[in-house]
């Protein structure tokens, strides 16, 4: 895949995670992206196929160490390394390449909220300020001038895009948001833990992170922005036996006068012309299997049996609109690429 | 199994269902019941085994028609019938029988309200006043002198374990109760619909019934009796990819004054005589893994980052404690049997 | 989707199905096929959301019966209705339209084995003479050549793939070859069975139709062509807990002198120049997980603890080189597209 | 559980594998055994509802390392060590202990075939030599006066306990035995393996182990001894997504004038009096979910497309009869309870 005219020379670093796989597996049918570089610490010197071998046979180049990658050839970065290392590595980088950075490392805004939830200051203060939040739909002028996107979370994600144009419109209270959620196992990663293994997250369900998970600061960042004040949420993640998807189920406070056919109203409009946000009609049911593979987010918006509520339930692919698809959907506007290029993929049902 | 001396001879009307083959799973261990009917209607004239090949090999009687049960000789029904069919044949039994029944038909005790969500009005008025609400844990006394019990909800069930006794106590607001629930599919029963094909409910999930789930109006009774005003909830089911289990994720408003680690003392202290129900420590998560096959009931408590709000997780079998284990739980204090007998089982896992 | 210039105008008859739901998520993508008409005879008048939500938003034509279809303006057909009843719709359609059926009505050359495994005598007899049997990479030529191609069956594929060179090559015996193959439930199709339900067909697997599965003639009708001589199998499917993915293991006596590496030399030559078709090293272990989603099928051939024999394990899609994906690859060489536009879709793993 | 009065004195080693896990599951509702000890090398100090929340509340011992176990104290040990470690430390029990070693160190009685496959010589000879093979329904008198039982693998016990009795009754050829057997990952144990995480093991399956797994030349042992000459085997293992099973199809060449349903009444009648191996009639297709959780081997057999063969299907639960629930059974024999006390559980369906 080298050499290909007028195409951007790309580096995925941390192609050995499921989000590096997920990359390429968008990126191989990209024209537009020449690979050029896949790294890997501990697999470097390997061919992909080692680590991945669904992906055998494509042409792509070996794994290797980042500190083997002559970055002056390369024009695009998808970083994909674990939080904390990301931040000196990004800083590193030459300045003309341009990097969507999938970790969490540049995604608060905050200095001070960063070290409280990450235990340590950050490495690169100056980058944090220069770093645009990559939700698309939300920041598509500022990302398409950007030089360092930082790509949000999987449950992030799921959550600002249904919450932030309701609370932008005034349509929801910012009290008494409640967001429980509920991810298949592919969000945690590749990384051996015993909660993963088939024998025991299979035929089975658990919360975690309950008194705390790192999304809700950057969930809460995004929403505070949205609604112009401070927004407090109670967020509850779930882990469940399935591969790929993410299924928020959303309580929310309507705003005086407001019923749950405004929310879906207010949503379906600012989302019209959206290539990869779907509002349903009310009474459709959004289900995880309905965008499975696909750059795709699907909402819907219900009564419940309390007055003065709505249920709002949000779903995508952790691993694509959650992560790989949304980053390659940034990285289209930064390199003035049609922004759903390479991206068209139909869900993978059943 | 025929003949057993001193032994509650027993039928179990509609054993052709997931409730029907979990009853016998138990039954069958226990010394004090001897199976001597099980009916199916289009079953009727198979042996056990040409719907259940897992029970063959075990002596069990043929499936014969309701009608062909001669309950003269029977003490005790268990009866898994699909709703409203169960009014009218309950109705028909001797009055020496001792029944559990499985099904929704007597659980509601208000007329008006069964009418509302069932659409028409109850056929046996006089059984429905007499019926007792069978959550065993809250109703031990009347269940013991009862003739007709209705067996709860798997649903109900796991959110009234947690919640009667914090309502009762006035440890939470009787308002703003949202009860995030996700089943696995058994719940559904063994029949065919699109929704519950492998390759329609593996690798996803979905929500159901967020306008109005049957359920919901049971546990608002039940929760009302227990505040002693009306209470009304939000309830949302969702459908996942595991046959067992049920997890309820529950957000409440704390009573004034009261913290999470207070309503977990609550609960310790209420069911701390209890076989059946745990409260478990600060941080420890309940997984419905870890009650899978077992008439166990795991409760939780936690902080959340809403203040003046907690997040309470319970999981139970919905085939088990959810259905047929307090089935049997019922039936052993009905017939003056060792409440736990024949329930000893420790969880299947994994 | 209507009106593209130079397009193939395209109708899939029996689009409620999963093979039909897969076409269009290839054909959705190819820029080549303009799909003008979606038929499924009991869900006709609805739009293809109404069956498969995560179709919606793709501007595909409304549901309708195949009788509404105007076949004057249609040039090609994918067929994917039940096994019988495509006899007669095909025998009806106007000559100048392409046809791949993915039905086994026109697999089976000889009318008397056809009677004799489908329990009638076929009903366009004409047809049968002129279909050609679209295993792409055996008879790529005359599929360029034909009106009429009969898509393979998805067991049949994975057989045939790895066992047809060989048998040509008369590196195995044509006695004792035996074919354990396991499969995911999409296979089954949507129809409505107890034995698919997620709670049948979840954690286990089961053998069926060991005494005389319809795909056995299939597969013995090519091995014997390619052997030149009648060859029996024995052929055992299973059906197990995943979506997508058959896997086949196949137990081969080898030709005098022949080794395992002799035959997996043989495979890889035979296949260095597909696009599909991928010989694994010695070691490396096809995983059907690999494959997901995509059109490719890998081998691999492996030494067994018997003296004389080798091991087999091929994988497919089911639903892709099993069936869809292979129906495209059929179409792009009638129509004289790129045979692999379209199908370039990497596997979605994980 | 302490002091029972006329119980056998128990300890489990390595009580935080799957497999002691499992002896709880069964032991707890033993009356005849009484837990004194559970040992855990790295979560020695730990309650075992830290390892395994589902046994949490049954007043277990907490676990302690092997070296601080009393044996004095001990009649019985279950031993579930790694391969290698088991022969040192059961080398080092008093001889007034019984033990059923559930590891692969005493079932291969040939010296030289050990340090063929484990790459080491034995450590503990004698004991190898005195170590009784513990295919129960095999062995059984040899078993009861045993000291040192050796419990048979669990894809050993799949294929033994059909092919044992038809190669005793010379009913089926010595040669050409083909096992293709497919297992649930439990079988895999606890440990942290990548091919073992959620995302890795759901939706596929792969073989593994082909050109030797170290079952084989445990079967080939057993095979043997039945047939009275040597035999070999072709054994291929795969990987596929349940939590507990194995199904084995086995493919038998048929002894001069036999048929399928010779072998079927050959093995009904060897079994006849079994309370753990069943053996379905003509067209009954045993499944892995019939078993699952029991101690029950299910055995059928059907005619195949090739003349002079038959397929032989055998399942059963690999963390029960293929492990601890046989090794109880063997225990049961050793301390003279009866044989199926305490694995009277019916199977877990769905």
């Amino acid at each position: 895949m080298t050499g290909k005219p007028n195409t951007i020379r790309t580096a995925i670093l941390g192609a050995s995670g499921y989000t590096g796989a997920e990359l390429l597996r968008f990126l191989t049918r990209h024209p537009g992206y020449d690979i050029r570089a896949l790294t890997a610490e501990r697999q470097a010197g390997k061919p992909i196929d080692a680590v991945y071998p669904h992906l055998g046979g494509m042409g792509l180049p070996d794994l290797v160490k980042v500190e083997d990658v002559d970055f002056s050839g390369i024009d695009a970065v998808f970083c994909g390394l674990p939080h904390g290392t990301t931040q000196e590595i990004i800083q590193a980088l030459p300045a003309h390449v341009k990097i969507v950075d999938l970790s969490a490392d540049f995604r608060l805004e905050d200095g001070e909220t960063y070290a409280e939830w990450y235990g340590h200051p950050h490495r690169a203060p100056e980058l944090q300020k220069e770093a645009v939040y990559g939700l698309t739909e939300m920041y598509r002028d500022a990302i398409r001038a950007a030089r360092l996107v930082a790509n949000p979370g999987c449950y992030t994600t799921t959550a600002e895009l249904p919450l932030m144009p309701l609370l932008r419109a005034g349509a929801i209270s910012t009290e008494d948001i409640i967001i429980d959620a509920k991810s298949g196992v592919s969000g945690a990663g590749r990384a051996l833990k015993e909660s993963m293994l088939f024998a025991e997250a299979s035929e089975g369900i658990h919360a975690y992170g309950i008194a705390g998970h790192r999304h809700r600061p950057e969930i809460e960042q995004e929403l505070s922005k949205a609604a112009g004040q401070p927004v407090e949420v109670s967020f509850t993640p779930h882990l469940m036996p399935m591969n790929r998807g993410i299924l928020a189920t959303i309580y929310v406070r309507l705003a005086d006068g407001r019923t749950p056919g405004d929310l879906r109203d207010t949503l379906a409009n600012h989302y019209a012309n959206e290539a990869f946000v779907r509002v349903l009609p009310a009474g459709a049911v959004p289900a995880t299997r309905h965008v499975r593979g696909s750059n795709h987010c699907l909402i819907g918006v219900s009564e419940t049996g309390l007055r003065g509520r709505a249920v709002i339930v949000s779903v995508l692919d952790n691993l694509v609109k959650g992560a790989s698809g949304q980053a390659i959907q940034n990285m289209n506007l930064m390199v003035d690429f049609d922004e759903t290029s390479g991206l068209e993929n139909a869900p993978v049902f059943p």
